[in-house]
């Protein structure tokens, strides 16, 4: 690539002219997030300017957010998105009892192994971002190595102490200072979800959620008879203290479920003070509390958040993740710390399918033991920082100009509001017939709210085809509001 | 070992005197079940009558079902246990409506990882029955052979086409024509069950079960809030079709569950035309019937016994099994055909864990497609028959004379029936101070019936360890019959 100082003789200083050269060569996109910049002497010779302007420029840009310095190895492009639009508000409804009425999310789930449709709907990372062949050949050790009467049979409810260890290591980045026994392994965070919930309710009761959620624990909601209480939650805050109070305050609720971390849809993060606050109110309350935090490693800067139950001082946490967004969802390894619900949960689990299967569970602990977790999870986080960008970036490229979109911090995932009339079924039908898979707003709420929003999830490295697609969902937004304008006035 | 023959010169013909005498020796226990009788050869030279006399013998022997031939091989000891003590009654009671108490079967359950216990209690098979070597290689094939977009990828809810092909092909055996696509899999029987109830029922729902019965069935119900009412169930012949009927007829059944083939505890099989009944019966009453099929293959003789479903016209059949018992409880690989209900069931799989482990899934439908499964089954199927003979025997040898014991036909449970006043809940303390683990009977009932029942399961490979613990076994329960007479005489 060749860089050019069409305007060498203005007022500003040289290094600031550089600058702005090449910030416009990432607005335009020429520079794309991810991408190294020209080095500082190739740089030094296409312009013929001295190194130490070059080097100023570039200072100039990483204190403004645009590029990144990588020890040994450069500058790199950082976010081309200036988040010049809005974001989503904070939903305002607190909207008590409601039924769940089964949603779009089986047919949106079982899509997930068409191989016609692109998919930009669930939040499912692309195999190719995962360490698999080390996880395979971690498989084959554990297979010739441990006894056949370990990896062969029942495990105890509970599951292995082997990576109930690990886990527990691994939960002090979170803040959790937690034993092995206070572990039980489950088939991914939703079943741990589910376990947790159903031993913390009876059909009929209502459990305060976040609005909108995870869609798949309105499913869970839904089979297990339990009604909804939306929250209102804001896109970078989390849930609504305030709301929340008022909630267990004035209602009847059973349970709360939260995303706390880089939450799913919202992208939302829960600052450390609100979370003291959260775990202060439910103690007072005597009301559980069940922490989804699949996402919590996966932050973009500084430390990986910490989780609710780290604040948790009498057990009415009941913590959930897994493995699923960040080494293998086919393995379906996850975890729940339920406090003081422990001898119920692990009661519930047996009472489901026994115990989870083995050779996953001890193949994760290999992983978590020896085959350079901190390393991969580095690695993760850029790729999902980089993805999230360009996805935003094309947002910002193709979509109508009122699109709002989330900035989150962490995770995978975007949503985007449109104006009231927008409706994303209709946007996602009209997808699917230019096999594209994403997921209407409505999904993510039992009232049917958020018919104007969408979730974009940005598991899939990026491509030309999704470019493509960006392009095309984009042109369809735009068509379905010039229509909306035209049957107004017409 | 050398053979005489004490009293040649009787009324018998000589064939007749060698048969008696090598039957003593296997009611003595000298011939064990599984032994290898002398060869023909041998015995001619030790008793010094002619080969054609022995052969004569070893066919009477055959005839009478003492022995069997192996081609190439010899003859083998079939059966010492002659059944000269009375089976169980039919339980009589059909109990309505009882709410589940939470039972032992968690504290049971979840001692069989204990290495100090000796496991009588629960329904495991040994790993060393299992072909672990074969199932450890295929899983290193799957890992290298198939994509990794597929392994380490969530699965469709249904779980792998692959897998549901095989099983599909295998299921015609039991007299089901299924498609691939009427099949979902599950972690295990247990989870299939669950899934199942789950989808025919709502919380305070009444399902009809047979007395005794799975007790981890009765956990199910408990954590779905159902109430179970009890059918009387015979040893040989299975549930009560008059009771069934009459229960259909005269209760508000939502659903029934029925264990047809080698039913745990019982052992019982019901014939092809009671099934055919049982189909049209609940299809007349449009109530859905919930078969537990996971000790279908291990029939002793003969074939596999027919599912219920085999006789299914309309769907109201929900078929569950899995591979716990025949190739690895530790993958935890089972499957349902839901009939009617296939789409609930197949939400309810992705609302409980999205999908099943995809690996494990694969390593199962490459042992079907080429492990050997029928080989395996085989030698499965004997290894079962000869623990079960050789525990019978041990408790015609060590029980009080009391003792009523069940005479299965295939799996390896035995139900064991104690005089009224005999209470195996103390016998499970005793024999726990022992290090035994047994199941009490009180775990297979919600209502708290069978105290003077328990079960014991032949899943070890016979041994010396275990022969002393029958023995154990059989002086703990004549020490207590002793005390109950001591305490009636005053």
């Amino acid at each position: 690539m060749n860089v050019d100082l069409p305007n060498k003789n203005n007022d500003h200083p040289l290094y600031q002219q550089v600058a702005d050269r090449l910030r416009q060569l990432m607005t335009e996109g020429t520079l794309q997030p991810g991408d190294r910049l020209p080095s500082v002497r190739k740089l030094h010779d296409q312009l013929s300017v001295s190194i130490s302007t070059i080097l100023e420029a570039y200072r100039v840009l990483e204190d403004q957010g645009w590029v990144h310095a990588r020890s040994q190895s450069g500058y790199y492009v950082k976010s081309v998105a200036t988040h010049t639009r809005a974001e989503p508000q904070q939903s305002t409804q607190l909207i008590p009892d409601q039924p769940i009425a089964v949603s779009l999310a089986y047919r949106v789930y079982a899509s997930k192994r068409d191989p016609s449709l692109l998919q930009l709907g669930t939040a499912v990372p692309s195999p190719d971002l995962f360490p698999l062949a080390a996880l395979n050949r971690l498989m084959g050790q554990v297979t010739r190595s441990e006894a056949p009467s370990i990896i062969h049979s029942y495990d105890v409810p509970a599951g292995s102490l082997k990576l109930r260890h690990e886990v527990a290591r691994r939960l002090m980045d979170a803040g959790c200072a937690l034993n092995p026994n206070e572990l039980i392994i489950t088939n991914g965070t939703t079943e741990a979800i589910y376990l947790c919930l159903q031993a913390v309710t009876q059909p009929g009761d209502t459990v305060a959620i976040e609005s909108p959620t995870y869609y798949n624990l309105l499913e869970i909601l839904n089979a297990l008879h339990l009604k909804a209480l939306e929250l209102p939650t804001h896109p970078q805050t989390g849930v609504s203290l305030t709301a929340l109070e008022s909630a267990l305050q004035n209602h009847q609720i059973a349970a709360c479920v939260l995303i706390p971390n880089f939450n799913n849809p919202l992208g939302s993060c829960i600052s450390d003070e609100n979370k003291r606050s959260i775990a202060k109110l439910i103690t007072q309350y005597n009301i559980p509390l069940i922490e989804d935090d699949v996402y919590g490693e996966l932050n973009f800067e500084g430390n990986r958040p910490k989780a609710i139950k780290a604040f948790d001082t009498e057990g009415w946490v009941l913590y959930c993740s897994s493995m699923s967004k960040i080494l293998s969802p086919g393995l379906r390894i996850g975890w729940c710390a339920p406090g003081r619900y422990q001898l119920k949960v692990e009661q519930l689990k047996m009472t489901m399918n026994l115990s989870t299967a083995v050779i996953p569970q001890l193949t994760i602990a290999a992983f978590l033991t020896n085959g350079g977790y901190d390393r991969h999870l580095r690695q993760l986080r850029r790729n999902f920082e980089m993805q999230v960008d360009r996805m935003t970036q094309a947002v910002y490229a193709h979509f109508p100009a009122e699109t709002k979109i989330t900035r989150p911090k962490g995770g995978f995932i975007l949503w985007l509001e449109f104006p009231e009339q927008f409706d994303s079924l209709v946007l996602h039908e009209e997808a699917l017939a230019q096999d594209i898979q994403i997921s209407p707003g409505v999904m993510f709420s039992p009232s049917g709210n958020y018919r104007n929003c969408l979730r974009l999830t940005c598991g899939l490295p990026w491509s030309p085809k999704i470019e493509q697609a960006m392009e095309t969902l984009g042109r369809l937004c735009k068509l379905q509001l010039a229509r909306l304008i035209l049957d107004r006035e017409g």
